[in-house]
Parts: structure tokens; sequence; C-alpha cells
């Protein structure tokens, strides 16, 4: 069976990812793609790479007849994001990959949105899309909010330890390194390639980065208590890939068990040997995450290291893998192509 | 129907390419890895990215039991791949990675590798690995030589041209930049990242790159008299893509009609519309292959341009098409995968 | 003795490069910098390399007071150049980074720039500045005329060979392969790092490139007769550096020897031994060019390889150079500075 | 007055960096330059970008009379430069630039370095090269050891914060980010391009990297009781520069203000204001340093992050600079050269 799919805002990174995840997906085809302000052309042109796929030309939203969709993937920007899902039938499936529907609570989502959401039934409604931590609300759901690709990678980390207590909840520092697609196609001085190649630029450090929403809640829910995480990223000059590195309080061995059993059964997540050193380029263009854990000379003390595509597992892979479960396949497929390397 | 694959030389990257195609190609199954300096190590140590990948450990070629390989797959050095492929079995299919078998005369080979052929007879039985040019006879053919990812990308440009006699023979220039994976895993100064990083490095200038020698016999196979084009390579600051500008003389209305006409129904090859630039990003990680023609404001002068992944189309992803071919395949099996951007 | 110095357009990568060259040049001192849209800025706020030095606020140009000014370096967009240019005192020394002033001949520049020139009278006044060449004219002008880099570069490679008479005019393709800064701090698309970075992209061929005015404009004066070039450029993934690669018909033993003759008193300029390949690694952010000539196994053929920094030697470390003389100081004056590698 | 000057192990990245510093430096001479494995080759060979220089060819130590020699600079791998300065005349002026005679303790040697030290009356006499905090012992020093790259970036961080109070000494985490040259120019499969270039690798994590016996050295003695921190760093791929994210418990405020007076009157250290993001490419190719202190929404926290380039202030600047010291010169004299950028 082929499913009917839509991707509304087909003209940045996470929608061409998408698109290219589709172009090999056995049970997926794309009837619509949207991009207002490059509506009326041709993919291939937009993204030369995607030119030998036979597409849709790209239309406006309004254009799109949703009666024959199955499920549409949202990668518009956020704020758009919502005021477009609010509009659509009620009973379309949707993936949303912006920060509209990560956060539950309408005041976290002003606080580090800065205004307030404007569909907080939506809110209630949507159930977050970190796969491996919430499958059975994902297979059932109408709207899921991928997460964050930051969020993704630190959660990946987290997560197995603080749920099983064996890390001290208040001394948790996660420094990400973070290749640039992340930040999207859009014109910023800093972006180009005479500013950001060769070099290492830390951003939105002391506790303003917005991923931190996600952390804040996905972790107190976790522990039943607020956690309150370090959180300092830095842009790096490549193009895909986040590493982070988290700085825990805990017993090497016990932490790296207890991920190692966590993940045991997943298909995506690998858990290197204890002492084991992950990286970016060992992951691109992948769905697969790679965890490392090492030990300190000072007891007691543990880095957790995770490595992730953050277009690919980080947010598109992650929001195929939910609509997967969501159309009732199998969620890995599509999604086993390996990484590309060198 | 499964096929029982072998890759001997699994420890370079023409190898592991291999293994990443063949880890979502639904027909084939790796039985044997083989990489004698590395013998006994997981292929997920030696190339961390396959480590989600269920695969037999590497092993010397001596270990390998053929009488259950379909086919081999020979990614090892030129000079060695002669030697290994005339002790295996008369009636093992082979796909040849290495430049052995890519010139059908002694003496060419000599010249260009600087000395004398050990298996003539399996040189002259190989068949040349251009797929598109070659297909019939690599369909039934025990013994396929991979082309060179330079001289593949020069003929994808040239090969009609000359077919056609829409340009003048004695006027061809190919300068071409290619990444740096074509130089293999070896560990030579001029490929650290220090050194070759952030700057133009050209190579074997004068005429003096072997790849030379496929050009000669080809270009002089379809012309019915000797051609001899200039070729200037240049080692570029990117790990995967090869660019050939290649100055022709002749119209480019009739160059760009040839070659559209030429790739019309080849699955991989895309011909831009005239005045169309290719880039290497918009086929980095496919087989696919851009192709673009443009005039000049001097009449009666065109350029042509090619673009491809030298790993995947003019390496391993080459490899498989004519492995799917020999096997009876439809020979995009596998090898549909998207280009991964950015 | 110490000069005044006003850089006009210092908010973008040329100015920028003009005070890292003044500040530890011994005889000037900058009195002025302007910038429009970034007026009332610090210099080290819009550039934070150069936060170390102590310079004057940007200012817009209508606030510099030109009565203290020695020498004014213009790093304006073309057009605003020539409007600039023509407001200034009449006895303002001028070193011009734009293409404003690069063409003799009004209808060529409307040719190229697609508008008629408002200072035609200017036009006529300046001298062109390719140091080398016109260094007695550039040692008593007013107005000097800074090149196109990618026209510095092929000039380098051409001028003594066609005054020679030594190749054959009708002949003569430049291949060019340019890192990005010479696109300037703009915000387009093509310059993002998720877009340039890993690739390799042709753009303005087929005749179309500005620079071809220069070179019709120089080699047709040189050779007395219509001399006219096929040229390529490719942007390239890195941020400083162009590469040319020309061929062109002579004996490459004569064309090496020419070119070694013509620049064997160059401060900057350096001819490697016949068969030597130049990178741009080589001369990256010095003022310093490197010059290969190399054979080809078709004989009567020969490759001039020209590397150089587009910014320095391609731009402002040629302006600097010009301003010494126009100043009377010697024109290696704080350009002596190696390049830096890795 | 013009020094002459030795460069001991000239073939490598520091000594080439060495050779560029002295290059535009106004009291220094380079009378030899030796390299073992180079011997016999002309400077320009080995590193083409110091081809416009007039320099001495490279010759074994022992072709090397060190009777007119002012000062040398010991660019050797550790372990060889203990013999080797072990043998020069003992009234010879060294800069060493190898690991060997930083830490003072030979039981910490052979603890961090795997074997006994064979000159510990050397160690014992060797000065500590960080400048800023060892100046006097510098200026009458004869021995004087290059600190580490990493471990200078770490100091600048921490050592006022340390020699203040004004932070908790068990809890100081440094995350660095490296550039690649620091590692050479050895021939390692992990340095390749095409293994590098596009990803983050963490490496010697867990407390085993050698730079931390040099903090473990310096941050005890001045806080006058045993301080370890943890220490992780990661390969980036770039070739210069250093970004250490430091991660304290103290005020924001109070960290900042204590790192801006201790670097008030200092040539190359530049704290920038509250909450200021330092970045490697503001500094590359030069001897500044860039410090930036940020808060945390957790009180009582700070980031401490400090940029240089790791083979000028982390290396050759550095020994430059002491250099200039022990001759008795500025000790800015020929390190006042800007960054280059972009």
């Amino acid at each position: 069976m082929t499913h009917s799919i839509a991707i509304l805002g087909a003209s940045g990174y996470t929608g061409a990812e998408l698109v290219r995840l589709i172009a090999t997906h056995p049970h997926m085809r794309i009837a619509a793609l949207t991009g207002d302000r490059k509506a009326g052309m041709a993919m291939g042109d937009v993204f030369p790479f995607l030119r030998h796929l036979d597409l849709p030309v790209l239309t406006r939203i309004e254009e799109v007849d949703f009666s024959g969709i199955d499920l549409a993937f949202c990668a518009l920007p956020h704020a758009t994001s919502q005021a477009v899902i609010a509009a659509l039938p009620r009973d379309q499936k949707v993936v949303d990959l912006s920060a509209d529907f990560r956060l539950r609570d309408p005041a976290e989502y002003e606080k580090w949105y800065g205004k307030p959401h404007s569909a907080p039934d939506l809110q209630a409604e949507a159930v977050y899309g970190l796969t491996e931590f919430y499958r059975d609300e994902i297979r059932t759901a109408r709207l899921v909010a991928g997460t964050g690709c930051n969020a993704a990678a630190g959660q990946y980390a987290l997560r197995p330890l603080i749920a099983a207590g064996v890390i001290d909840l208040d001394e948790i520092i996660i420094d990400l390194k973070a290749g640039v697609s992340g930040a999207g196609r859009s014109l910023k001085e800093n972006l180009l390639h005479a500013e950001l190649s060769g070099g290492t630029h830390p951003y939105s450090a002391g506790g303003t980065h917005r991923h931190l929403g996600e952390f804040d809640q996905e972790f107190s829910l976790i522990a039943g208590r607020p956690v309150r995480v370090q959180f300092t990223p830095h842009l790096m000059p490549f193009n895909r890939g986040i590493l982070v590195t988290v700085y825990v309080r805990g017993t090497p061995e016990e932490v790296h068990a207890t991920l190692a059993t966590a993940y045991a059964d997943e298909p995506f997540l690998h858990v290197l040997p204890l002492g084991g050193l992950p990286s970016t380029r060992a992951v691109g263009g992948s769905n697969f995450v790679h965890v490392g854990v090492t030990g300190d000379r000072i007891a007691g003390r543990a880095v957790v290291m995770v490595a992730l595509d953050n277009l690919t597992k980080g947010s598109s892979g992650q929001a195929m893998q939910n609509a997967n479960l969501m159309l009732g396949l199998d969620e890995t497929t599509g999604l086993m192509g390996a990484p590309v390397f060198p």
C-alpha cells in the first residue's frame, strides 16, 4: 500500500530531507509540496540534488487538496506552523517539525518563543516526537511534534540516566557542537561560508537556547521534580551532525550499563563499548545514533557523548520514523540507509 | 533471491562504499570481507559508520570459500588485483575496481602503470565497465573492469560527441576538479587535512595522469583514429565529487542536443537545459550524474561540464550497477538513493 | 613620516583587509573609516578580528574631513564608487577597489556593467592598477583603479606571453578556481556554508563574467589587435585564493622562460621551475604570487598556473602596493608578511 | 641589532610558523635550520609558502655551528628534544617548543610521557613559558619551555580565577575544541582530510590527555593545594585555532572582573564585555587571545571561553614572545600582525 504524503514548507532543508527519504520509501508517495515564496517552481530548481525525481511543482498551501493526503509533514517555521496546522482538517494526520508543539505548557511556550501560543488545544493534543520514548503514544497520535535536533541529542544521553536515578540531577552540563544545517537555509551573515568555515563559534550560551525548554519539560517529567541543565551550543564548520558532550556525576560503569540496557533493542541507537568515543562523521546522512560513555580520572564522574545527524535523526528522519508508526508501518521503513562516509 | 557477495579489499573507501550500498540492496548479502592488514578486525571498527550492520569479520583472501560466492567485488590496489583475480576460480564472476583491467593493450598498461601485466589473458577477457556504453557486454561478462573515476567523468562528457562527430577531435581540454576520497585512505602528506583543506592543488598535469590511458583507448576506439586529449586534474578540498570542465569546439546547441539524446533514457544521467551548470554537491552520495553544456561568446566553442560522485558513480556505484547486470537484476537495484544535501 | 588614510566602505572584506595591512604598516595611520549601514559602530564589533586595534568609529562618508587625508582607499560597490569619488576634492589621492575605473572605454563599461558611467572624465584619468605593469603611471597618478581579482590572476599568467608573441592569441582558455571571499560579505544563498562547502560550483560561464572586460582591454592593448579569451570561473569551498589554469599554445620552455624573465625582479611574483605546480595554500594571507608552467604530452601546448590570494594581491594588497607608490614609499612597505600556513 | 637564530626541527608546522614570524621580525635573522629527515632540502621545497624567503638549506643538527647562534628554537618531538638540548653548549639560549621541559617534577614527566626524563637538571632549570605569568623569570632564563597549546588556552581562562579564589577549585570542567595543526604534520589516518573534515571527533577523553600534567602542576601551584580539572578535547575540522569552554562555579560578574583586571595591560589578551562570545576565527594567524565570560540561568555558574591560535599564541608565537624577552627586546616585537580574516 502506498500512502499519499504532503510536505508543507518543502523549500527548506528539513523539507528537502523528507523528499530525499521518501524517494526510496516503499510505501510513500509525494502528492503535494508547498513553499509559499517558491510556489510555481519545480523542486529540482529549488534543490538541484532532487532533479532526478518526478515531483509535484511547489504550490501554496491553499492549493493543496487534503482530502487525498494520508499524512502531512509540516516543515514550516515556528509560529507559522501553529496557524497552518490549526487550519487543517481535524482528522489530518500531521507530523510537525517546528518548535510549535514541543512544549505542552503554554506559559513555557511563551517564555521561550516570545509570544502566546495561538492553538493551545493542539498544543495539548500533540505527542512529543522522541520516538524511542513516546512510541506507543505516537502510534495512535494525530499530531506529533518533532523535537529540537539539539534536544534530541541531549535526551538520548540523559533520559535513561535520569529515569534510573544513576546521576546527580543538579550537576548536568551539556556542551554541544552542531553543524550549520540546523540553522536552516536562511540568509544570515554568520552562516556564510566565509564567516563560519574554519572556526568554532559558540552561540546562545548562558541558558538562553530555546531547546532548554524541552530539556526542562522532559527531564523534570522523568525525574518528578524540576531539573535544570546547563547548555552551551557551538556552531561548527560542517553541514550535518551534532555531538553532545554531557558531563554527569555517576559511576561510569553504571552510566554505561544503564544506557546500553535502555537502547539494547533500539534499531537506530548504538551504545559503544565503555570508553568508546562517537563522532558525527560515523552517522552523517543516516538515522543512526552513536552513544559513548567514558569515565574520568576523577572518581564519580562520567562523560556521555551522543552523535547524530541533525537533519535525519534530529529532524526529518525522526519525523519519518514517527510517520511510519502513525501509518501502521514498521518504524524503520525507508530509514535503514547507511551513513555516507567519507 | 539473494546473491552472496564477497568484497576483496574491504578496508579502503571503495570497499566501504560497496558495503554501504549492499546494506540496503534487496538481493545481495555480504558473505565475505577481506582486508589483509586488518584481517581479524570487525568492519565496524575499521569503519565506525558501518557499526550498525551485522557483517562478517575481515579475513585474509586465502580464507574465503569462493564456492558459495555468486559475485566478488575486488577493491584492491592495481597490480595486486591482477594476481588475486588470476588465482580465483575461472568461473567466478568478478567486478574489479582497480586499474588492472581497464586497458586492453598490454603495452598501454605497461606504459601507464610502469610494469608488464601478469595476466594478459584476463586483460583480454575483461569488459570495460562504463555501464551506459558497455551494457550488453557487461550483462554476459565474467570479469568487468571498473573505470577510473576521472575517466568516467570525462567520458560522460565526450563519448557521444566523439561518436556523433560534432566536435573537433584535436581540440579537447579536460580540466578536472576532484575530491580527495579518490586518492584513497593512504597516508600521504598532501592528503592531510592541514595540507589539503582550504585550497586548490593541481597534480599530475601535463599529460601524465594514468586515466589518460583510458581516454586514449576509448576515444580512439570510438573515433576510429587516435584521439589525444589534454587533461589537468586538481585536488579539491572536499571528500566526494568530481567536476570536469571540458572545452570543446562545436556548436553549443548541437553539443547539447547530442548529449541530451544520448542520455535521454539513462536512469542515472541527467542533462541540464542548455546553459545549466552542474555542481558536485547536487550528486554527492548518489549514483546520479549531472551534465551541463554552455556556449561561449566565441562562436563554435562549447563547455561541457559533468558532475558525479567519484566513490559512487565513479567507482563503487558503477561496480554495483555492473554487478546487477551480471546477476540478471535490474541495473538500478539498490542505487536509487537520492544524493545527500546539504 | 606617517600618512593619514581614509577607508571608504570599511565594513566589507576588502576594507577589513586594508585595515589588517595598515595595522602593521610603518608609515600609515587610519584617520577615517566609513560604512554607511554600520555608521556609529566600532570596527571591532563589525569585525571582531580587529578588536585589538585602536580604530576610528565607522562614520558616514559625509562626516569625513578630507583635508587631512593623504590618501583614500575606496572599497565601495561599483556604481556607488564613481559617485563618491566624483564628489571628493579633485586633488585627493584615491585608490579605488571597485570595478568603476578599470575600463577606459565608457562603452565597454556600459556593456559589462549594464549602465552608463556617470564620471567618464575620472574614468579617463584613472590608471589601471596592475602594479607590475603600470608602476610608473601609478607613481604619479591621483586615481588608481584596482583590478578585478580574477583579472589580476589571468593577467599575471598571460601579459608577458602576449607581449612576447610566444603564444597563439586565438587559443587561450582560462579555467579559474576562486575562493568565496571574492564574492564579498553579501547575503546570498549560494554563499552559505551549507550550500557552498564540500563542492565545486561553476558560475558566470560562457563569456559572461565581467572581468572579461579587463582581459579584453588589456590583452588587446598589448597585442595591438583584438584578443578574446575563453574564461570559466568556479566557486570553490575555501575563503581565500584564486588559481587560474591557463591553456595556451606555445613551447613550454619558451613560455616558462618568458615569464621567468618578466618577473625576475618582481618582489612579489615567483616563477616556479618548469613543471612546478603552484597552489593557493602557499600564498594565502599574503601579497605573493606563484606562477607555474608545465608542458603537455601534446607538443606545442603549455599550461600556465597562477596562484594568489584574492583579498591581498588580488585586491587590498594590490591597493596598498599602489598606495605606497603614490605616497613615495617603497612599494613593498607593509606587504612582506609571509603567507599563513597551514 | 640583529640576533642570529637557529630553528632545530624546522620541517614541522611549529618550525615553519617560527620562520613565518621571523620573516618580518626586525631584529632576528635565521642562521640555521635543521630537519634530519629533510636535511639537504630547501625550506621552500618543504614548505612552498616560504619560497619567497632567502633561507639556509635544512641541515642536520650536528652541522650547526652554535658559536654564532644567539638563540635556538627547538621544535623537535618530545624525548628527542631533551637529548638535543642536553648536547648544546650550556650557555646557549634555548626556547623549547616540545613537552620535555614543561613539567618540573620528573615523576610527573614519567607519568604523563611514559618514560623517565634523561635530563632532570635541565628540567629543573627550565622556566615555564606562559609569558604573561612567568615574564620576569623568562627575561633572565637560558632555557624556556613552551607550554602545550591546549594548556595555554585553559590557563588563560583559569589562572587569575584560581589565584583570586573566586571559583570552586573542585568543579572545573574544560571542554576543548582544537584545530588539527596541533597534531602536527604526521601521517595518521585520523588526520586525513577524508576522515577529519566535516565532523567532530573527541579524543583523549577521561583524564588521559598529557596537557593535564601542566594543568595539575600550575593550578595546584597557584592554589597551594592539589587541583584536578576535568578535560575533554575534541578535534575539529579546521587547521588553526583552539576554543576552550570552561565551566566554573562563581559569580559571572566577579569572574569577568577578575579576568578583565588581570589582563588589562596585556598586549595580546583581550577580555570581551560580559556575555561576549569569542571565536577562533577572530584570532587566526595571530598572537592575540580573546577571552569571554558569560553567566548561566543557574545562579553561581559561569562559562569562560578562550580563543587563540594554537600555532601562534599556543606555540610559535608564544616562543617568539619569550625569545624577545630573553634577548632584551620588547616582547611584542614581530608579533603585532593582525589575524587573517576571512
